[in-house]
């Protein structure tokens, strides 16, 4: 398994193309991805109540799982439009299929911005044109860039591995979830391979890795009104079709999580204002949903995010965080450590120099260890401090 | 009903103080509130599932209901210190009582501050000599100075009415919930009261008032382990018991009303950082909990707090809120007014030029309206923005 340049049109078949049509004040914002052939498509979509008629269309398309083409747009998300909104959302996927000469069921759409507005159709017709005669077999850094709002690099990665000899790929980009952690903000995780693997297989390798990754970094419940995680296989490979139990399924398996893996990281490297990592790691909890729960808990505390942010080794707050979440916990059975150092052992703080406190937090990535019990439950939630310079980007979104 | 100088000491036979014995750097930071008589009280406590000594020794202290004194510190919560953590705590009003002459079972502890620290003992055993001697009538607003940590005034309130011809007085001091709204921080709130009333009514009456206000600022299932509401009723007015359907009922029930709105709108006004304040109103849903679910989750939001910092109208940050807080929720059903104008009516947005959006925002106070549909329950919730000076102090807290 080796990384390999060029992105998501590093698998065989597929195309990319990111132009700028004037959606945002400057950037690219209109993005088009094609495979040459119909892939197998599967995805994850978001669980916000609010989804805006790209997520909607997403989920009928999904259930017969054949795509050609993903075009997404940056800048507005087209959701809580109205009608008129759905029929924006149609009209992009038809002209979009007109261009490319493919049928208008195999297109999914993708949007990602400010809430509440109108698509600007006209430029984003022009748009389409432009990003149609643009694609090409090195777009997908310029696709990455074109789904960006608040981030600040765009996220790309392709990995490689042989399957009888043949070469397999697969690749992603990803979009920022802006703020990451707890709050509201638009994930879009378009991942290619030129594998050949039946739909089931295909989603459900999908929904495990999603589960471990970026759904360990954004939080239950709090997802935006627009994510999405879309896979298109389209078989190019000549490897053989991947089948269940194989080696080659357990190879596409760990390909596809060092892609989701990474993107997610990435991710939140690039939330907004964010300067250093941490880890929450609980264990010994009843079941791994309480163990979740704990772990998020913490992980998206202000509190904690910004005690990070000021490298302050102030511990209180992650108990403080664990005894909020609404889970049963014993102050007797609880051990906090910071980094390797554990600070509060079964309910009784240790006696540790400031120094050496000091030491555990001074690190671009920290890790908060929490035992709660003897349990079998634990996980891992990856999150980001919270700085000023993140209440001075969200402060001023739309101006 | 009128309001009176003097906080707390303003009800008869209450004397306070509030000194500086050197748990923080600088300022008061010990304060005693005693009563000339045993008075009933009742009280609110933290709902984290870790709570520090003092919260257990009140709960205790609340069955029975009667109290002369409480002995209150910042700068250290006293939380996490295991077994020394439970002894200094009964030291603390052990030492107060003897100096008092009273039971120490009639003594309440209330601490707040960095958790995870020992009580500096031997400084505090010196303050509460001093505190002891320094109680005076004129002492609320030291009092009220000695319970903050990072609020930036003294809070305190006293009301008068008249039951019988008799006056009878209402009064309080409260501490901030430094970050308010969704996150951990320690609210200490002191009730003095020289009404004559029975430990049930006075409890029902300030549990009333608690969920209306106190509740209605921070976040169910994000408390501090500190948090406590305390009311002590010395029964020293000239006027008639208070007895339950009766006018002075309702005129006590207003008055403690009135306190606590008024504590509570002065701890989200102090919040860190705090420059706008803004309420989150919903109606038409199923019921009163799922409009307070759904209001919370507004009033919780980060970008919607950044976005009232940056008097940004961009209400599609309400819109994902109220979908990403898990209540069934239909966007045709949904309607959002920012201050008095409709921005999105039953899943449509309103075309409203720019410059009266702006206008909605520019206010030092804000009101949101969310109508999701035609249900009885309704919620408000009071919240305030989220600053690039928050994350200032809380970056640098314990240091």
């Amino acid at each position: 398994m080796e990384v390999v340049r060029g992105g998501i049109t590093a698998p065989s078949g597929f195309l990319a193309a990111g132009v700028a049509c004037g959606i945002k004040k400057r950037g690219r914002d209109l993005v088009l991805i094609l495979s040459r052939w119909p892939a197998v498509a599967a995805g994850v979509l978001t669980t916000n109540r609010l989804r805006a008629p790209c997520v909607e269309r997403a989920e009928r398309l999904l259930r017969r799982g054949i795509a050609r083409a993903i075009i997404a747009n940056s800048g507005n998300a087209n959701c809580c439009t109205g009608r008129r909104g759905i029929q924006d959302c149609t009209a992009t996927a038809r002209q979009a299929a007109r261009h490319l000469g493919i049928p208008s069921d195999q297109v999914f759409v993708a949007s990602t911005g400010v809430i509440g507005r109108f698509l600007p159709m006209r430029r984003i017709s022009v748009g389409i044109r432009r990003a149609a005669r643009a694609l090409s077999r090195t777009g997908s850094i310029l696709a990455a860039e074109g789904i960006m709002t608040t981030d600040t690099r765009p996220k790309e990665i392709a990995i490689r591995f042989r399957s009888s000899g043949e070469p397999v790929t697969v690749a992603g980009i990803a979009k920022g979830a802006g703020m990451i952690a707890p709050h509201l903000a638009t994930l879009l995780v378009f991942l290619t391979t030129d594998a050949r693997i039946e739909k089931r297989l295909l989603e459900q390798i999908l929904r495990f890795w999603v589960a471990r990754t970026f759904n360990g970094i954004t939080i239950d419940g709090e997802p935006s009104t627009n994510d999405m995680v879309l896979v298109l296989a389209n078989g190019a490979s000549a490897a053989p079709a991947i089948r269940r139990g194989s080696i080659g399924h357990r190879r596409f398996h760990e390909a596809i999580g060092a892609v989701c893996r990474t993107l997610a990281h990435e991710l939140v490297r690039d939330g907004e204002g964010v300067t250093r990592l941490f880890t929450v790691r609980v264990w010994g909890a009843v079941d791994d949903r309480a163990a979740q729960r704990l772990a998020r808990k913490v992980a998206e505390s202000a509190l904690v995010k910004t005690m990070v942010a000021g490298r302050d080794p102030n511990w209180g707050r992650i108990a403080a965080a664990i005894g909020a979440a609404q889970v049963p916990i014993r102050t007797d059975r609880l051990t906090i450590r910071l980094g390797r150092r554990t600070v509060f052992r079964q309910g009784e703080p240790v006696r540790i120099s400031r120094r050496k406190l000091l030491e555990q937090v001074d690190h671009p990535e920290i890790e908060f260890g929490v035992q709660v019990g003897r349990g079998p439950g634990e996980a891992a939630v990856l999150s980001a401090d919270l700085t000023e310079e993140y209440v001075r980007i969200n402060a001023k979104y739309t101006s």
